[in-house]
């Protein structure tokens, strides 16, 4: 018997593509010199975090003697960093959270996994939408749940309700939607929200059980071109929104992030009660005290977003000129490319081999047949894999 | 159907007692006045973080740019940080730990739950010795194993070998073990570690698989009267060490901890491997960042242990002028009092309603007939305890 769980060995088997990627551009930059490789793998922001967060800790240190900074809080975290950001979104929102309906977590990430852990029992299902965030399956599995995927609807690669409706069945408990979406950079409209949110209170009352929607929304602040992200819970009242201040503030190593419970939604207060026991019980205890005093003193500050619109849009003229096809992004950080093969992981393992451009297939988002671009790099080094790109498409003509 | 799983359902009907004695004595407080209330129910430290911590931080931030600083970076955390972490171990206990055996985790908690993940299976058992911090079943019970428990061995607590063996069968993955221990605040000698070496190497062979032994070490810095704790890794191959610097720096809100793979145990580098995608799954993805750079900085700097040590001979005195029993504490902050009647949860209601004092029943650690003092508390709320302690212990004459 090995000592690993088989659930881990599984975990183990299919570790994570684009972590194993990260891996090994930081291996081929040793090899080759960092300005000969192209890592479009990952989602580590590439803008810098706006100053203040830095001048926010100083203050919290100055402010604050010992046992009020680092002392042990209530689960969910400090009452006055969740009631700040109940405020905040009201104000942008037009909703009306109070502080009990927030829950500081360790990231998004954690978030979307103590809603799990509150909401699903084994043999329930989740259902996601491809291409999707592989992370989210094993996110759903951790509690014996089961991921149920709608299929990737290209080339707009907006949910197809009837797809959706098919999806559901008496066990769904969840269902995650991530806007602005990784990998595709779409930024999904009112009118497909209010489809979602059509098929959901259907289903609702057809299997007679509340079925919650977790929004992961940590690119809610990085759209272009004056795209708006629907407030996803204005129009679903069982809405779990899980947020990051990774991306938005280039924050991803401090895993500041939150669940905000909508009011409105049924048994809202069980569900907060049972989010600060997740937190608990899965060992975080509290979102870190030093980030949970930060945060609230810096709201309203983001990274300088038109650094990534200015990357997006050479990128996108670039691919043009090459003759490849992508779905326009309007959110995120990401580009999603339809490979000149049907073999996506054939297209990036030349593109990393002969061009040391690393490219995540799009099989790694249950999507084959396309690549993923994540643009959160210098934008020099878009320039210049922009000619690789063009003899990278020469090959396939 | 509730929204709520019926995991997370039953986990809210038991809600912790500890926690919910947290709740209750901050509202008493706001009742009776904070002076007229002494809560000795809960673990937060009283004594002041070493203010080289905080100065740590702002070198962190004054040394790094926002890259190298806010950026995610591998789930086990900066190769720095857990080098340094190996050293510092290796230096004080004669170990061999590489960079690659640790692993940072939010606290000690999450890394416990981390390595339940690799380590376990539904329907597996993982073994504990009453009394114990009961979250230990709530962690072990996230992934669906069975929590299995030795019967308390009072009055010196020290695991009774015939017990333990009878607990272990062939679904054994685990056992947690807590040293210096929460609840009794015992120190468990060279002698016991032994044996409970002995227990599991006979039983490893017999059920031909390896069991891994989890030792909570959190209070593993407090002890008092020159106490030494044995270093359990040297004595039991299959060790994985859990630590937090919450206790013996005083940063409870922080969460800083790690697992210690020992590199002797069998598996230890699959496990290492698991290790980081668990912390990845569980959606922590690494322990802050913050956390990891300033604490590296800090190692040597510790919380002033005599403090504690002050609190409990003063209550040690008191409690012996009552003519209450208890178990004479050699570390961490607690102590174990023997109730004058069977039912402990009786004596800490009456102690609460009529005394204002907030002692933890033993049978939140599944062990009646005892009450926890957790004495991380001013002096002051000890000393003018004592008469209250003498009342209390009259009435049961």
């Amino acid at each position: 018997m090995s000592a690993i769980s088989k659930a881990m060995e599984k975990l183990m088997a299919n570790s994570s593509v684009l972590r194993t990627m990260f891996e090994e551009g930081k291996q081929m930059a040793v090899k080759y010199g960092k300005e000969n490789v192209f890592d479009f793998s990952l989602g580590n922001p590439s803008t810098p975090t706006p100053p203040e967060f830095n001048d926010a800790i100083r203050q919290v240190l100055d402010e604050n003697d010992s046992f009020s900074l680092h002392s042990y809080m209530s689960n969910a975290g400090y009452e006055e960093t969740r009631a700040a950001i109940a405020d905040d979104l009201n104000k942008r929102f037009g909703s009306h959270y109070g502080f009990k309906d927030i829950a500081m977590t360790v990231g998004a990430a954690n978030a979307i996994v103590a809603a799990l852990k509150v909401l699903t029992d084994p043999g329930d299902e989740v259902v996601v939408f491809a291409p999707y965030f592989l992370e989210y399956g094993n996110y759903i599995s951790n509690f014996g749940a089961v991921t149920t995927v709608v299929p990737p609807n290209p080339p707009t690669f907006i949910p197809d309700p009837e797809e959706f409706r098919n999806a559901l069945n008496e066990r769904t408990k969840a269902v995650i939607i991530n806007n602005p979406n990784n990998p595709t950079g779409i930024v999904y409209s009112e009118d497909a929200i209010k489809e979602i949110a059509a098929v959901l209170e259907e289903a609702q009352k057809k299997y007679g059980h509340s079925i919650y929607l977790i929004t992961d929304e940590p690119y809610r602040e990085l759209v272009y071109d004056g795209v708006q992200v629907p407030f996803i819970a204005g129009y679903y009242r069982n809405t779990l929104m899980a947020y990051s201040f990774s991306k938005a503030m280039s924050v991803p190593g401090e895993r500041i992030g939150y669940l905000a419970v909508s009011p409105d939604a049924d048994e809202a207060d069980r569900i907060s009660t049972g989010l600060g026991i997740a937190i608990r019980v899965l060992g975080c205890v509290n979102e870190p005290s030093l980030q949970q005093k930060a945060i609230v003193k810096v709201l309203d500050k983001f990274t300088d977003v038109s650094v990534y619109d200015t990357n997006r849009k050479i990128l996108m003229a670039g691919l043009d000129k090459a003759g490849l096809e992508y779905v326009r992004p309007d959110g995120a950080f990401y580009l999603f490319v339809k490979t000149p093969t049907e073999d996506d992981r054939e297209f990036s393992e030349r593109a990393k081999n002969k061009y040391h451009m690393l490219l995540s297939p799009g099989s790694a988002f249950c999507c084959p047949g396309y690549v993923r671009i994540a643009y959160c790099v210098a934008r020099d080094t878009i320039e210049r894999a922009l000619p690789l790109f063009e003899q990278l498409a020469e090959e396939y003509r």
